[in-house]
C-alpha cells in the first residue's frame, strides 16, 4: 500500500482539520478516521465519515425526540431485540463511507451488492496505477475437489513461486502494453477507455462506497463466512473490526444472533427433536442430504 | 405544532450536546439541527443528523485522498458540471436524516419514493395523538374543472368554514371512539392494530426519513413542483431551505438545471427551431397537443 | 368482494383470450389467471401476469443457452442449493403481477416493502367506493397484555358486536362526508385530494403490485409469520398458495428452509450442545433471555 | 459470435417449444425470443422473457379489472402523457429478460446501473472461453484532446493493426497462463477463483440480466447517448431495437419525451426568450459557459 508523499498530505491535512458538532459523536471511530488499514498486497480500506451510533438506532426505533436514550441496558436490549427479530430499519438509520482500494476481480463480486452507493476511480477519465494483487505463498491454492467453487490444498512453496512469476508476468507485460498504447508520444495515444482492456483482472481499482448499517452488516455476514474468497474476506475482517469500534453493542449482537448464529431446516429440527428424545439419529435416515447432515452436524457439535 | 414540555426538553438537551469531529462540519446546518420547522397546523419537519457537504460531493467525484477541494471555482464548476451531465452517483455520498410530522395522506403519497429509509412511529406499538390536519380557509379549493387530479379556485370563506366544520367533526368523533375502543375500564380495551383503522387520513403520524442528496433532489424536483399537492409542498418548500444551508453550491445548481429548467420534446425543439428562423408557428401546424403547446408557451414566454 | 357487472365482463373477457407463446408457461397459474380470489370482507387477490417458472431459476443459476433443465431431481436439487445457501439472485429472475384490494391501513403496513413496484388506484383522481374493512367477530380481539404489538384474547360476541357498530358508523358518515365534500350540485365541490383526507383508515383501497420471486419469499416470510397482523397474513397465505401453483419446487423448498426453519442464535447453540451432551441446562444458566429460552424451548419441542 | 453446435441445439429446442398463454403476447417479440443477435465481434444479446405490453401500461395506469385498453388512440394518447410527465411507475409494470455476452470491462460499466436483476456466469465456478474483444479498425480511435473521458481521431490504418496485433498478443498469452494454471496433468490445477486474475479486462463474460420498462429507457437514455463508450451504446442499440418490437407506442413517446428531447437550463430559457424577443445574444453575454453554449447551439440549430 506504497502511497505518495502527496497522498499522505493529503490525507494529514485532512485528519487535523477539527470543528464542533451536534450529531453523534463516536471517539473510537473518529481516530480511525482517514487512515488507511492495509489490506492484502496493495489494497486497503479507510473510513471517510459516518453518520449515527448506537443510539441512533434506538433514536429510529422510537421515533423519538431526544436522543432516545433511556438506560443502557434498555438500549442494549432494544438492539439485541431489533437484531434477533430482524427488524432491520432502524439499522438503516447509519451510515458509514469508506475508501477503498481493491484488485478489480474482488470488486466485480463486491458491486453485486447494489444496495450501496459507489464512486469508481475512472480508468476513462485517469490512468490506473501500475500496482497487481499477487497472493502471498500460503494463499495459492489448488482447486477444491469436493466444492466446485472453492480452494483446496495450499500449493507446495515452489509451484507457488512459479504460479506467482507467472502472474507477475503477464500483469507487468499487460501494464507495459498499457502503458505504450496511451503513450502520445512513442506510441499510439491510444483512447484511454480503449487502453484499460489490456490490464489484467488482479489490477487495482479503488472507489468510495457508502452503505446503511444495516446493509453493511448484510454484506459482512455473506463475506466474512468461511466459502467466501480469501481476497474479499480480507477486507470484510477490517471492516468488522471497523463495525465493533463504531457500534460497539450492534456489533455484539450481530456477532450473536448472526455471525455465530445457524439457522436449522425444517429437516433439521425434526432430526434434532428425535434426537433430544434420546433417539439415535444417522444421516440415512434423518431425510437430509449427506452434506446437509454434515452442515448440522457442525452445527450441533463445534 | 404544540410540542409537549417533555418534547422540547428532550429537544433542548439533544441540542445542547456538542463534541469535536473530523468529519467535514457545516455551521449553517449544524445552527438548525434539531429545531422544528412547523409545517401546516400540527406538523413540522426538523434534521436529526446529515453526512458530507458540498466538498464532498467533489471527493467522491475526483474518488480523491484527502478532501477533494482545490479551488473554491473548480470545485464550483464541477458540481454543476455534475448537476448538467445528470451523474448522480456523487450527490449519493451525501446523507441527511429528519424527522417529520405529518397527516397520513401525505404520509402515503411520500412512501412512494422508495429510494429513502423511514421508521414510521407504530400505531400498532404506541397510541396515535389527538391532532389532524385542517386546511386553511385559502387552501379549501374546489375540484379543477381543467386538471383531473388538482385543484380549481378556492372556496368563499362561508363555505370554507363548513368545511373544515366537517371536517373536524368526524376527525373528532374518530378519535373519540378510538380512545373509547382503546379503554380497557370503560371501553373494550381494543387491539392498538385494529383500532387505528378507525381514525381518518388527516390523522398525524411521525416518522425518521433517511435520503441520500441525489435522491432528496429527486425528491424535491417533483414535490415543489406547482403541480404537486400543497400539502406535500409545504414540506418540500421548507426542505429547499434546508438544502441550501447544507449545500449552497449543489442547491443553486440544483435551481438553475433542475427546478428552473424545461425539457422541450423533439416537437418541441422542431417548433422553436422554426421561429427563431422567423417562421410563424402555431398551435395546429406545430404538430403539438394543445396542452403540450400551453407548455411550450409557458416556457419560452414566462 | 361485491364487483359491479362491467368489472367482471372486464375480467370475462381478459380471461378468454389467449395466444401461443415460446416463454416459459405454468398451466396451473394459467387457471388462476385474473379470476379475484376473495380475501377479508371485501379484498381480493388476483395474479394479473407471471415471467418464469422453476426452471427459469435453474436456467438463470446456469446462464444457460436453453431452458437450463437437466433431469428435475438435479433441478430439485440446484434450487434447494440456492435456498439454503441464499443465494438470492437466480430467484430474483422470475417476476409475478398482482392486483389487490386492501384496506388503506394494510396497504400503509405493505408499502414498507420497498423492492416491488406499485401502481395505486388515485384518490386524487377518483373517487374511492364505499367499502370499509369491518373485522369478524372471531378476529376481534383485545390489545395483548405481554406482547406490545399483538392481540390478546378474542372479544365475546357482545362486545365485539358493539365494537363493529361503532367502526361501522363512523366509517360510514365518514364516507357520507365525503360524498357530500365531492358533490357539486348540493355540496361545496371540493377537490378530491382534499376530500379523501376524510375517509377512516378501513377504507379499501387498490393497487397493482408486482415483485420478483426472491422478494415475494420475503415478504412471504415476514407476513406468514404468527407475529404479522392478522389481515395482512390473509393476504400472504392466499399468495403462499398462488407459489405452490407457480413454482411447487421453489414452494417446497421455501417450505423447508424458510418458514418452517429456526435460526438459532451463538447462545442457543451453546445450550443446545449442552443438552445434547446429556446436561441438564435451564433457562437460568442457559444465558438466554425469558423470551429467548421460550422461543428456543417452542422450537426444540414443536 | 461463435456457439457451438451444443449451444445452437438447446436455443433450437428452446425455441420450438410454443404454447397456449392468456398472458398479453407481443407476436413481433415472439419472433425474436431466444435468438442471438451479434454485437461486437464475439458478443450477443438476446430476450430470454418477457412481460407486458404497451397495454399493460395502461392498464397499470388505470389499475382497471380488465386489459386496461379502451381506443387505441387513448391508450397512446396516455402513453405520452405518462412519459411527458415522467409518471414511470406504470412503465414498471413491464420486464424484459435478456442473455448477453460482453467484454468485461463493458460489464463493469453495465453493473453501475442497480436497479436490475443479474445473474453472471461464475469465474470461481466454471472456465471462462477463450474469447475477447478486439475493436475493428474504424473503432480505434485517439484519446480526445477536448474530452477527458471520450475518443478523439481514429487511428491510421497501420497504426489500428499494430495496436490489434498488441491487444491480441497480452490476451491470448494471458489465456494460455490462464489455462496452465487451471491444468490438473501440466499444470498446478489453481483454484479457478484465483487463475481467473491473470484474464485481461476485453474477456468476454456473459450474464442474465432482467430490468423493468422505465429501468430500461432509463439505461438507454444514457447509454444511446453520443458520449457512451462506442462498445456499450452497440449493446443499447440492439437493445433499442427490441423496445420497438416490444412496445411499439413506449418507444415513439421515448424517442420524442426523452431521446430527442433536449433539457434548457433556467439560463439557457433566459437566452432562448432574450432571441425570441428578437435580441442578439452571444456567449459572453449569455451568462452561459463556452461548453454549455456549444451545447444550446447544437439543441436550438441541429
Amino acid at each position: 500500500m506504497p502511497l505518495t508523499d502527496a497522498q499522505r498530505a493529503e490525507i494529514e491535512a485532512h485528519s487535523q482539520a477539527s470543528a464542533p458538532t451536534h450529531r453523534p459523536t463516536v471517539p473510537a471511530l473518529e481516530e480511525k478516521l482517514f487512515k488507511p488499514i492495509p489490506v492484502l498486497d496493495h489494497g486497503f480500506i479507510r473510513v471517510i465519515d459516518y453518520m449515527g451510533d448506537d443510539s441512533a438506532v434506538v433514536q429510529a426505533a422510537r421515533v423519538s425526540y431526544g436522543r432516545g436514550t433511556k438506560k443502557v441496558s434498555e438500549d442494549s436490549g432494544l438492539i439485541r431485540y431489533l437484531m434477533r427479530h430482524r427488524h432491520s430499519t432502524p439499522f438503516e438509520m447509519c451510515e458509514i463511507k469508506f475508501h477503498i482500494k481493491l484488485p478489480i476481480f474482488i470488486a466485480r463480486q463486491w458491486i453485486r451488492h447494489r444496495t450501496a452507493n459507489v464512486n469508481e476511480y475512472s480508468a476513462r477519465y485517469s490512468i490506473l496505477d501500475n500496482e497487481f494483487y499477487l497472493p502471498a505463498p500460503e494463499h495459492m491454492a489448488a482447486q477444491s475437489a469436493s466444492n466446485r467453487q472453492g480452494r483446496g490444498d495450499t500449493l507446495d512453496a515452489e509451484t507457488a513461486q512459479q504460479v506467482m512469476e507467472l502472474l507477475r508476468d503477464d500483469a507487468a507485460r499487460c501494464y507495459r502494453t498499457y502503458e505504450h498504447l496511451l503513450d502520445t508520444d512513442e506510441g499510439p495515444g491510444l483512447a484511454r477507455e480503449l487502453a484499460r482492456m489490456n490490464l489484467t483482472l488482479n489490477a487495482y481499482t479503488q472507489w468510495y462506497w457508502k452503505v446503511d448499517l444495516h446493509n453493511l452488516m448484510h454484506f459482512l455476514s455473506l463475506r466474512i463466512d468461511p466459502h467466501a474468497q480469501y481476497e474479499i474476506r480480507a477486507y470484510a475482517e477490517a471492516m468488522l473490526d471497523i463495525l465493533r469500534a463504531w457500534v460497539p453493542v450492534t456489533a455484539e449482537a450481530f456477532q450473536d444472533y448472526r455471525v455465530g448464529a445457524f439457522t436449522f431446516s425444517a429437516s433439521m429440527l425434526a432430526a434434532l427433536r428425535r434426537m433430544l428424545a434420546g433417539e439415535a439419529v444417522t444421516q440415512p435416515d434423518s431425510g437430509l442430504s449427506k452434506r446437509e447432515w454434515e452442515e448440522f452436524q457442525a452445527a450441533i457439535r463445534a
